[in-house]
Formats: structure tokens, C-alpha cells, sequence
């Protein structure tokens, strides 16, 4: 019985991206929830005045786009193809890190003849008719085939493209490939220079909402701050170590010859205290990249490190972030 | 490891409208085997010449009219949206008797000053914008829409249309209505004069397969045959009763004076055998139409009838097709 | 977009007892059409005048007594617990033949005591606490119980008793029991004379709405006499075989000494034509019920019938139904 | 709460060989009914003296091998894997119609030397090891293998074979073939003569059962005269035609000179009763192949034929079946 | 094949209740562990004397009403239908945050002259019947409308209330609501003053149980423990601040004077190593509550904090929990 | 689009043993990304070097014994059953704390007489035939029964086992038994001393693999590396309380005197600044076993600790884990 958030944020309604937006955003501590399984609106208790639609991916832009809506999370891929030439949407997050794939054209595994886009124009030739292109993204395609020279049909389908060229429907398809299997199930070939729009997942927004609307300002500057705290903190672990030494200046100064765990601003180092009195141990803090873990487990053995604990972290805020430097930039 | 035919029908390749296409084919004698429930490709074995694809609704209009297959079955709804006006599409059967919606414009219950749709026009002169129209059947809107002569804008969607309007997606759609429940879920109401395009299943061909290749001419002989024969048998039974009764002619009598079961060409007498030999029976068949049968059974009471039996059957088969003339007509 | 329908029947809204009413109807010519799969609401095409609701079986019975709907098919077991004294509703039909189970009590397989309900009394006096009996059914449980003159307490649940007595939530249960898988699967055993109330599907009215609607009067007979009809027609089958002879009355002398195809009012014979005119050969049709056919057909072979054509039939209708001159017995 | 039946049937507990199996039964006048969904135990009504069990198609054969069960339905391709060479099991019918297969070994579509079998050798000594064969039946390939002199180890396998050659599992595979199109989307080729073993459903029994149990031995024969008689009526439908005619034997000389519905032993001749008393019309009733239907209302309508009725059949019996015939022999 | 635990707790066994049930306990260190997905038992690893069983929400109140089970989560609605007047049911915690809603009388949205409960009375006694009200709860129901004075008849129903007012089941409905959006899709409207009873989730403890069972008592101890340091530690976040400064005392006191981070007992301050020796840098880390997450790090940033790192707490233990003093109490 | 890694790991392709094995693996830090629902192929973005695949468990058995995979992680029980003599299976983490269960043999709960092995070589000399033994492990079944001098014949099954003797497929079985729970339901005993194999999940390697490639038994070693510290970390939590005292040494020496948080190594200690200057209070954390944590928080407040943060950690590295220091021995 909660009355309807005056800021809106649109999400994709099914899927796949659906999965990967909800987990994304509960992972970065911005939980969605949906109070009635049927209904298209739910809400982020940690953003109480936000508050969430479900959309297609494609209408998702066409709502910020319009102003119906004043955030969205959906892909790059119709973002480009359906935000048109008015400016209404601004980027204000183009790398949420999370449902990667490119637009590309695809041709069927026999057409040997065809190695890359150059040759495809000389292969349509002699076709006899003009290239047949089947594409949910008409836009985009007919943009990038004008720029190469190709004379084409676009056909727009509703339906799986990879079965286009199989059973008839069109010569060759210009569709979204995240692992390429479903091409290949298909026995399609993508074009390694026909990339027509890389993408991943990106956060939107209306120009006008945040130029007119105070509140929505403030609330682009909480999405884009928690979101960029969770991405750098995604990549890191909190380390902590036990160490015999000295005092902290000798300990600090073994780790600063390390290259995965001394090339930080500095160690937190606190006192352990052990029954054997005579003993000075202490506990090491430092943030590692994940993909240093391997390393800096050794290089802290190698220096006498013991009893090693590692966890991970939501958020690491550094300064405010840069993309919303960015976005004010923008706005003006 | 069937090699693929040349003469291709496509089917609706989900949903409802899946289901009901085939189980209507299915009582019409033509069961359609998928060998692999993923593949999109099938087989009819009462129709060995003939591969079964599935698509999407539109995509069927589509394969069709540019002859990539020589047969569908979808809605008239989509066929009408995306013929165009190249006359590449035939309309063999355009009463398949599944199906049934009509694209209608519904509008938020609240417009109480909206009644039909010539207050609409008005109506949306007050809005302050041009009336948004959310649909996913632009030109069959957007004609309809030019006739009445009101301004507006058209919105296409990818999802679900009827929460448009309360979302602030768009003012009003124009969408599919069956039973109308939906729009009323979402307050919505259906205008009277707002049916844009009334719906059903339907078969349609490619011109240029009928004309070109007599393989696909025959086929679509023997589709209307079974189809006719079967829409026909559909709405009758076969009922047989026991009458007592001196000699066929007498109570051949009886039954002209019926309505239910005396309008018929003629009903089939054979004797029945009784241990009694003075008794004289004899058992009567005639075909009624469904929707009589009450009424049938009662007037066979009435003049003697006992012990009667209802049997359905799959075809009734009367002269030529009808349609099928039709079709050898437009051919030329 | 149909008006609602004045006279409504209500059919269970879930599990196998929808399922099988739902195919039971069908099968008797009366299939029911949803329009819509989250609705409550359906119609029946072969009965127009008829609105159809899905309730869950007790409120089925509420319904139809306090008289919200006309007619309700649901389990005797239901109708029995919640029909109440007042006589509204009337038992049309109370052999549907499917839903088949019973209210019976079960107590745990360890009780070796306790083969029978007289031996219970005693049990339970030994358990140190009244026999705590858990059930969805008190009015028929407590009923019985009290004319056992086992002291006893009611304990109602909400979910599945069989569990109960492990967990000890009961002592013992009264349940629905139909193949007794169940029960064994929880080590229960059901006493042989524990038989609260046997249960099938049947066909309730209200009684007011029949005795002073005219329409409701008028689809009481209808739903009866359809469903009588096929009732009857489901255990027969219509047998026809060709058969040598000199005369129709020769062969059906053949006949009526046979017991399974014999005990018939009397064939019909009508006459074969063949290639060699010297032979006489007749058609042989007639009823056999379904469990007799194995031995009609080595009957009908045994005096010369070859080719023998076997087909079920819809309906077989006799005299006015017998249930439906009770029903206007009783509402007098 | 029935007692166990001596006499049972295996049939096939899960997937699409299951499905098949009951809709076969259940076409056949043999509609399994299964009280509880868990439970491996059913029933068949019309034959109330046979239990039916389900168990995995291999666990089947090894149950009617060693007599556990009298008989069962499952595929040719496990009965001959695991008949074993005792003779305890007896072939009953070797064609139900359903389940079609075929145990085949199928090498990566890249092998093109390989064209058939015997090239299969050679390129196999090229591999620098044995040729390692992924397979679920080892005794049939093994077999196979030996036949054809091809050096190689069997790799059995839990999961799917198709992609074993992918993963490096093993070489190629002998696997169940249907559409091919599980191959083909694994990059797989079929040898065109590496058909190890076709199949498709059967009947089997335990010979030891038939020999000592007379209720086995009569079931034997009922299960056969049920299944005959349905595949028999399967492929046939009653057509029933109105044509007008002075006799029936001149009807009948017109009959018998067309091709389709002219063969038979002879048509059913009724006469049909007119309002107009001077023409002559009768109902002409004959059984017509599926496959000829369209060419037989074709020839009907030629000869006068109007009105024509069609209508599938249950059964069609003739003398004994042969099959059950054959299997009295063998169990001498 | 471990053998049952002594002391019991039951939990919710279908829908929303039980999943956000299981989720809390995991999340408070509690998780449960089902071995088998089809039983109604399972354990909690972590407090392995504890068994868990899983009942329907009314059910666990009778079963911890009558002592077959200790303890039981279920919802507070369901607790004061059925705790009866005994006290045998204690109510050690009842606010676990989760399973809000609210048992809620609802109207017709068309009653437009019934704005609150007390134009309800006036209104019914237009109706010509007493008004009917349907309800899972007849005793909080009855109790509220007999404190309104308003006459009426209550009416039970198993399957969804919600529809009940539009098939004529009821005229009005008393019923739980959570969002809203079930009653506004059926059109109804809550009454403002029509709250019978709110409800959440909470912990229920059977009274003997405890005052005879020391072992029941202890496990009473550790549950209210955990879960209230879990509820505690849900709500805050421990931040870590690495911060330039002379001394650990200058630092707290720059923390001292803002709101967010300054309220708190005090923050741990430890030594940060750098490589630059006359930099002095230190670590700060405090315990902010979740909702002052961004005004802190707005604070900390403020007075020169710089790599902040945010993470989640699983429990925050204070002094012995309040609630189990106050069952203490209760006890005597 | 990526290449195919050169190392690989397989994994269960599914049921529980692949949702824990996944679970256990994005716990330890290794999530596993499938980018295809529908492929068997899979990879480990924090080990990016790390091919996997999904297999049947006891398909991993063979591809890591004939070396077409380096890695795998399955049951004992597979491993045991198929590992075969040859010594190319080496087992690297033989309890990796999920998929428990054990090879046992169980004998219908009737059998009375059998309390144990010993009896049933007795018992079976009963039978009149050797004891068939139904089982899906036939090579540990067949050693154990004949170490124990039991005749038998092994019968070897596809579907579920517990039905086996019910339905006569054998006289008892040799299963896999976890919680007893599915052999009670099917009236079943296991054997207390009939425990043929226990069983969990294992990582295993192929000996030649880490012989040759070092890249694999660095694999291995990181493998070995991540699981053994998440397993230690597992079991343990971080707690951070708040303590007032004079001096670290002082606030040590209480804590050594506790059982459950003075064991350790020794715990951390650093101040905590509190606006009350005259007050000093330390932060201690220490490391506490999970089964120790309620005592470990009454110690704490025993001697004076207050606001107690207890969180998990990820990884507990100590020294070089011992299992790879086996490997390396074992591989020599």
C-alpha cells in the first residue's frame, strides 16, 4: 500500500539480463524487491525514494528516451540502436561489467569465399540478388553496411535469427553473439572485422530529469557512487596476516619489496599478542587484487606471513567518482 | 535423415496460437510429427510432400511473401500488417476457426468523456501533447488512425502493451482483444467502433509457387480439401437410431415432418433384425448439426425412436472446394 | 467481451479432480473453453447459456448452497461435510465414475492391536490421552466417531495428514484414501471398517434455482441427459462385421444364440455387394459392451463374420434419463 | 487398495519411449491408468487382470529375461543388447509402429576419407592408437566391430555421447540414430552402412511363463488380437458415400472398376430415403486405405458420390492373428 | 541414517513464507539443510540437538499449541487465529522482519458510500441480507466485526478470496494483504480503519516445553541470541578509513563531531605504514547504520578519509538479549 | 569466441552433485561461468587458464583415468568403482566435505532374521536360488560380497534400485545411501555392517598429466591452494569485540585463560579512541571455530566484551597445504 516513487528506475523484465541486473544490483547492496511476482513494479529498500518498472530491453530506452522513466539498466546494443539523435539520453555508466556481447554480422560456414567484410560485397555480387540481412537491429546494420558499400535487403524478424540463412529467410544476419555457440550450433561464421556495436550492460538516463530535477541529480550521484564502489571493491580482497617482526616499520619495509602486496599506500599493522611474551608478532591489513591472490599468498609466506584470512569486501569508495564528474560535465 | 521436401507450410512457432494450429491440424486428419522437440523443422506423414517449419506470426507473413516458404498458417491480424501491396499473398482460408482477437484501441477507464471513438479526437486535443499511441501493428494504426483523422504519435513495444498507459508509456494502445479480461486487469477499456482489425487463423500461399510449380498447386488443393471436409464435419454428428416401423417410406415420413432431422437430403434405412419376427425395425441414419442435437434427439423420440447412438466423424466431404475455385480464379 | 452468463455451474479450480472433470466433460461432448489462463471464468461452446466458474471443492458446495452458482460438479466427500441440513442442494447425479476415493480412518501399521474399528476403542484407552484424530473433515469424522462411541479429539490441519501421526501431530488420521499408496508410503494402514463416506465425482443443483428458474430447470435436463447418454455410451462399442449367408434372418438366427452379441433388441443387417453375385454376403452391425468384445469377436468369427470394423460412440440414448424424472420427483 | 495381479507388464518409466507407449496402449483401447503419480505401478482397466510396472528399457528386458515379469514393451535395439542368448525371451511382435531407431556409428563430420565402413579401417590405423568407440551398447557394437575386422576399444558411457569425439572421449560413436539431427548439430556423420541394429518397439514375454501359465498364455493372445487389430485400423478409414443409382448392384459395377475403393471384398449398400420418391439414392459404406483417401473422394465424386462420411476406426479384425499363430509355434 | 533430534522447531513448508523462512536463517548463520528434497524433515547443521520439521503455518501454531513441536516460525496472523486462550503458546520474538502483511477487511472498489468501517455497518443494512463476509480467519474476523457492531455471516472458503465478491461467493472479504495490488486487481479496496490484525514473522515457543525441558530452555537461549544479533548486524555495515594525522586522539576527535560516524562508542584507530616515513597515516574502522552509509562517507571524506572500505557483519552480539530476559520473566 | 584452454577440469553435469559442486566452488572463489545454458563447456573466470566441462560422475572417472581431461571432481564411490588398477587416477583432495553418502547393502525390512552380513550368507542359502544383488557398482559390490564368502549373482539395473525387491528385479541391493530416508520408504534396512564404500565428493588428477605438464600441477597446486584454505575458512569466523582494560598484555591474559578464544596463536589488539578520555578500551579480534561461537561470546562477556562483530572469511591460508606436498610424493 506504499505510494508510487516520484524517480523511476527501469529494469529489463526476463532473461538472462534480468538475472544478471538483479544479482548485480543486490550485490552492490541495491537489493530489489518485488512484492507480487506479477507485477512490473518493485522497489530498492536501500533507495526508498526509487522507484523500479520492469521493461524490454528496447523499451527501457524508448522510456528514458521520452522521459517516462528516469534511469535505466539495459544493453548497449539497444541503447545505440533506439536512442536516436535527440540527446534526451545520457550514458552515465557504459561498463556495469555484465551482460557482454557484440552485434555482428554472421555468413554461413560454407562461404568460403567470404574470410572477412571486404569480400562479403564480392560474394553478395553473385548472388543474383541483393544480400538478404535479417537483424533485429535495423539501425545499426544499415548504418555499418552503407559505410562498408554493401548493397543489401534489411528483413526484420521477430523471431531466432541463426536459422534465417537455413531455412531461406535471409543470406546472412547481423545478431548479438555473446559465446558464439549459437552460431556455430547453426553453422554460422561470425566475420571477425563485421563487429557492428560491442555491448554490455549500461546505466541511463533522461537529460531533462536530471537538468530540471534536483532529486534525481542527487539520485544519480548515489547509483553512480555505489555502483562504482562495488565494481572496484568486486575486483579486491581484504588480506590480513600474522607476522613476526620487530616493530611495524621493520614489517612494512619487508612488504614494500613485494610487488603484489606493496605497491599500496600502506599496511594497517596492530599488535598480536602471544602467551610467549618474549614474541612480537602482528597483524597485517592489506587490499590485494584478486588476481594477484595466487601471488601474494606466496610473497607473505616468503616474508614469514602465517594464518593468512582473506575476505572479501562490498564497497572501496575512493574519491567522489569520476563518472559523475563526468555526468555534471555533460548536463551542462 | 529424411531429405528436406520442397514444399514448405510454416506454423506459428509458440504460444496459444501454436497449440491450437496444431490441434486443429490434428483433428483435420494432418498431425504434425516433430521428430526433435529444439528443431524448428517438422513433418505432416498424411502430407509426405510437404515440411513443416515454425516461426514467429510475422515472420510466417514474411517467409511467405518472399517465398521462402509456399504456405502458412498465422493471424490475419499480422497478415494484414505485413502483406504490403505486392499481391504476393494469398489468401486461401481465411476462416480457420481458431484464433479469434481483433486489434482494437483501448484507452484508460478514468477518460469517461471518451465513449467512442469521435470523442477521442476531441479528448486528445485537451492532453496538451499529441495522443501517444503504444502498439505493436503501426500500419494497420496508423491507417485506421489517418481515416478518423487524429493526431497522434505511435510508440512501438517490445513488451506486454497494457500497462503502457499506467506506466506513462503512451496515452492509449492498439491491441489484440480476445476476451477482453487483460484490458480489464489493467483498466483498460475497449472502444465499440475502435476494432481496427478483426482476427482469426488463417492459410495463406505464395502466389508464385501456386502459379509456377504444380506441386505446391495440388497441395494447396488437398490442404483446402481436408481443411473444408474437416471445418464442415466439425460442426455434425452421425446419429443413428432404432425405429419400429412398417416399411423404410413410412418412416422416412416421420422424419420429413421434423425439423431437426427432416432437412436433410435423405436419411439411410437398413432393417434391423428382431427375435419377435412380427415386429418390424429398422435402424435410420442421418447426419445433424451439432447444435441440434437436442432438439434431434427429442424429435426421434417423439416418432419412435430408442437405443440411439452419436458418433462424430472427422470429414464430410461435399463437391469441390469451394475456396479452392476461388484460388484457381485469383491465380489468373 | 461476452455478457456473463445467468445460470453457472462450478468446477473444481485444481489438481486431478479438475483434470478429470474437465476431461470427462469433454468427452461428452461438452469441452470447456478458457480464454484466458489466469481467469476463474470459462464457457462451454455446445452449452452457450452456461457459465462456467473454478472453485476449490468446498466452496463449490458453499456455492451451490447458499445458491452464488446453479450447478456444481465436485467429490461426494465434500458435498457430504458441507451440504448442511437445509436440504438446498440437490444430488442430480452422483456417479460420475471418476474421482473415485474414500473417507476412511488409518491408524499406524505398528499398532498390531488394532485390526479393526471395535479394537480401536480399547487401544485408545490405552494411550493416556483421549485419541487426538487429525482431519479435513469433522463433521463426517466426528459423526462416525460418536456412533463408534470412540472418545475422541478432533484435530484439524492444513496441510498433509499422513504425516501426522510420525511427527506427532496426531494420533491417528481420517483421510482420503484411494489407491493406498499413501498411506502405506507413511506406514499407516486404513482399517477395514473405516469407511467414513466412499466418494466420486457427482453433479449438484440448488434446489431454489431449479424449482423457480425455468432456464436452470431446462440445463439440469440437458446436463443430464448429455451426460447419461455418454455415461452409457463409454461402456459400449459399435461393432460391424460382414458375414455370408442366404438371409438377413438366417444370419441373425446365427446370432441370437451368441451370448455376447446375441442379448441385443437386434442387429441391423444391410446387404454387402461382391464381385462374384453367387455369394451373399450381409453387414452386421451392433452394441457390445467394452468388456464382452474380446469374446464378440470370437463369437463373430465362430459363425463366419471376417472383417469386423470396431468404433467407440459419443453417446447412446435411451428413454428419457432416469436421474432426470427423480430430480422432478424431488423438487416437488 | 486392489491386490497385486499375477500376470504384468513392463513398460518404459520415463521420456519420450514412455509417452509413445501409453499413447499406443491407450489408442488401442488399453488406457493405462496410474492412481498415483510416484508410484512404478498401474493398471490397465480393460484388461484387469494384468499389472503393469515401469522400469528403464534395459531394466526391462532383464526383468522379462529372468521372468520377474510375463512381458514388456521396449525397443529392439536393448532387447537384442541384452537378450543374452538363453532363449528366455520371446519376440511377440517386432513392429508396434512407434520408437523407430537405429544403433548406428557415427564419426566427426571432418573425416573425409571416411566415407563408408570399410574406410573406417584404414583411417583407424592412422590414428596412432586403437580406434576408441563411445558407446552405450557394447555388445551389439562389439560384435559389429568384430565383424568387420575394426581394431578398437569400447568406452562406455553414462551421459550423452554425442559430444564424446568433442570433448576427446573417444574416436566416434555408436549411438541410437532418429533424425539425425543430434549428429549433425554435434558435427557428427552417420555411416551410411554402420546401421548396427534398427529398431522400433516390440512385445516381448517370458517363454517359460507361456509355457507353464495358461492365464499368461491367454493374455499372450488378447495383447496380440488388441494390437493387430488397432495397427491394422490405423492405417484405414470408414468412408461413407450417398450416390444415387437404380440398384445396388449397379452401384456396385461402378465401384468396382476404381482403382481405390474398388478392391475390397465389397462396399455396404443401404438404401437412402428421398422426399422426391422417384429417384433412387443409397449409402454406400466401404473401408478405404489412409494413404488413398484423397484419390478415393476423387473417384467417389466421378461416379456420382455425394455427401461422403469419414470416419477413423478402433479395430479391425480379421482371423487370428498371425502373430500369435507364429508365437504358439515357438513355444513348442 | 541419523537418529531424530529431541528438541523440534517447525517452519513454513510451501510459498513466499518458506523461502524468506529459509533465507533468514541462513543469513543468521542458521542454514537448513533438507537430504532429501521430498521429506518434510531436516536439521540445522549449526545447532545440531535441533530437528526441523515443515508444516503448514496453521498447523506449526497447533503443533507448538499442543507441544508436539517446540519451537515454530510462522506469522503472527496465523498465531492469533489459532493460540486459543491455554497460554500454552509463548511468543519469544515477534518481529523477524520478513512476511509482513496485514489480516485486512476489503470492499467492493464500487461501494463508494463506504469510505470507513463505520459507514460499512450503514451500508449492509441496505443490503437486504445480513452482510457476508468470506475469511480464512473467522475467529479475528468474527471478534473485529462484533467490537464494530456489525452484524453479518461469515463465510469460510478454501481457494482465493480475492474473487469471491465478483462471482457472489461474499459480499465483502477479510483477508491479507501485502502490497495491495491482488485486491486492486480484483477491485477491491482495503478500508483504512479495516486493519483486523498486522502481521510479520515471528518465533513461537511452547510453554511446558520450556519450563520442563532445560535442554528446550537452552535452545530457546541460543536462537533468540543469534537471531537477534543477526537482526542487529542486518542494519549496519562496518567501515574502514585509512586517514592522515598526527595522532590516534586527533583523528577520534575530528570522528567525534560528525553525525554519522561520531554517535558510536568509538572507533578503532591503528597504524597504517607508508613508504614516505613522515607521513602518519592510520586505519579508522566504526560500525555505520546501512541508511547512513552515504552520509558517512560523505563525513569521512570531509575530514581527509580516503580508501574506504565498506563490509557486511553477520552478527553484532550485545548484552544478553532483551527478549530472552523477557521470556525468562514470562516462564515464571 | 575464446579458445579452448589447454587444461581442463570436469564436472558433474547434474542433480545435487552439480549444485553443490558449483556452490562449493563459487564459495572457495572459484565461480563457474556457463555462458550457454544448453553447452557441456564451462570456465572459471578467477582461473582463467582452466577449461571445464560437465560430465556424468562416472564418465569423469574414465576421462581422467585415460587422461582426455587433467581434473576432476566427483564421487568416491565413481572414483573407487572405476578407477580400475592401472594407477592413473591420482586422488588429490579426497573429502571435500559434500555429496556424502555410502555404497551400502539393504535387504527387505522383513527379513527379520538378518540382522547383519553374517546372518544373510545364511539366510540367502534359504532362497532356493543364489541371492541376486541388484547394483549400479558391480566391481565393489561383487569384492565385498565375496571377501564375505556370500554366493550371488549380480544383477545389474538402470532406474531406481529401492523398487528392486518389491517388484522381485533381485532379493536386495547394493545402493548408494545418504540420509536412509528413500530405502525406509521403500521398506528397506541397510546392513549396519553391510557399508561396502563411503563416499564424497574428490578431487582427482591424471597421474601423467602433472608428470609432464607443468602447467597442470601448478593447476594443482593453486586447486589445492584455494580449496584448502576455504575448507579451513569454512569452519571459522572472524570476531572483533570491544574491550576496556589497561593495556593490551592485560586484556591478553584474560583471554588466554579462556577455553574457546584463548587458544589461538594469539589475538590482535588495537585501541579504540572513546570521547571519555580516562577510559581505555582495546578492539581484540580472534579467530573462533563455528561450534565454538556461543561459547566464545558468553567468555568474551565474561571478562568484559561488548559490541561484538562476528563476520566469515573466505580463505584460511596457513603453511603450503599438506595434500600438495602428498601430491608432489605421491607423483614421484
Amino acid at each position: 500500500m506504499k505510494k508510487q516513487q516520484a524517480i523511476r528506475l527501469s529494469l529489463p523484465s526476463k532473461g538472462r539480463l534480468q538475472d544478471t541486473a538483479l544479482s548485480f544490483l543486490s550485490s552492490a547492496g541495491l537489493s530489489v524487491f518485488k512484492p507480487n511476482p506479477r507485477q512490473y513494479q518493485a522497489e530498492i529498500p536501500a533507495l526508498p525514494e526509487l522507484g523500479v518498472i520492469f521493461q524490454r530491453p528496447g523499451d527501457i530506452v524508448v522510456s528514458v528516451r521520452q522521459g517516462s522513466v528516469d534511469f535505466g539498466i539495459t544493453g548497449i546494443d539497444v541503447i545505440e540502436e533506439k536512442r536516436g539523435s535527440s540527446g534526451d539520453i545520457l550514458l552515465l555508466h557504459d561498463a556495469l561489467g555484465f551482460g557482454h556481447c557484440a552485434l555482428t554480422l554472421a555468413i554461413p560456414e560454407s562461404w568460403d569465399d567470404v574470410p572477412a567484410v571486404p569480400s562479403l560485397k564480392q560474394f553478395a555480387g553473385r548472388l543474383g540478388h541483393p544480400l538478404r540481412v535479417a537483424t533485429k537491429f535495423p539501425i545499426l546494420t544499415e548504418r555499418f553496411l552503407n559505410q562498408q558499400n554493401i548493397p543489401h535487403i534489411l528483413i526484420t524478424a521477430e523471431g531466432t535469427l541463426e536459422t534465417a540463412p537455413t531455412i531461406g529467410y535471409a543470406d546472412i544476419i547481423s545478431d548479438l553473439v555473446s559465446s558464439g555457440q549459437t552460431l556455430k550450433d547453426n553453422r554460422l561464421r561470425p566475420l571477425p572485422d563485421g563487429v557492428i556495436q560491442p555491448s554490455q550492460a549500461a546505466l541511463i538516463a533522461n537529460r531533462n530529469a536530471l537538468q530540471t530535477n534536483p532529486e534525481a541529480l542527487e539520485m544519480a550521484r548515489r547509483l553512480l557512487e555505489y555502483i562504482e564502489a562495488h565494481l572496484r571493491a568486486k575486483d579486491n580482497l581484504l588480506v590480513i596476516a600474522n607476522m613476526r617482526g620487530e616493530t611495524p616499520e621493520v614489517i612494512a619495509q619487508k612488504l614494500f619489496v613485494e610487488t603484489s602486496v606493496g605497491g599500496l599506500q600502506g599496511p594497517t599493522i596492530s599488535p598480536v599478542m602471544v602467551r610467549d611474551a618474549k614474541q612480537k608478532w602482528f597483524s597485517v591489513s592489506v587490499v590485494v587484487r584478486c588476481d594477484y591472490l595466487s601471488q601474494a599468498i606466496t610473497e607473505l609466506r616468503n616474508i614469514g606471513g602465517s594464518g593468512i584470512i582473506v575476505t572479501p569486501v562490498t564497497y572501496i569508495f575512493e574519491e567522489e567518482p569520476p563518472r559523475y564528474k563526468a555526468m555534471l560535465k555533460a548536463l551542462k
